[in-house]
């Protein structure tokens, strides 16, 4: 089975990635980018039988910072 | 309006970061991680009537690496 994490830092968390991707594409001439935010997709190739609640416990303890970070879970 | 921007490393091309995370779930007891693959989501907040093909030649010139990189873009 597949299982896609988003993990995207929390609102009001400062973005610097974000931010130099909304400055660089200001620079290369595309208007009206109000907002970028980076984060991250992990891909997971995961034996069949793996509960969403398995998966949940990957993200608390490795694949997210949860201080900073939220994260959601997809399977495909 | 919304878009979201998917950009995965190509099948084939090495994926150290991937690798790292499946290494690291199996270090903390989780079994039966088969494969890891690590990407970038960029959500970017557009002015209205941006149209796909805009934000397309922006993934083109700025957000992946056509040569190892493959994207999606979702207008949400």
């Amino acid at each position: 089975m597949k299982a896609r994490v988003h993990v995207m830092l929390k609102n009001g968390v400062l973005d610097p990635q974000g931010a130099a991707v909304k400055h660089a594409l200001g620079t290369l001439g595309f208007a009206g980018v109000e907002d970028v935010r980076q984060g991250k997709v992990i891909e997971l190739e995961l034996a069949e039988g793996t509960t969403e609640a398995t998966i949940g416990e990957m993200c608390e303890k490795l694949l997210a910072n949860t201080v900073i970070e939220s994260y959601r879970v997809e399977v495909l």
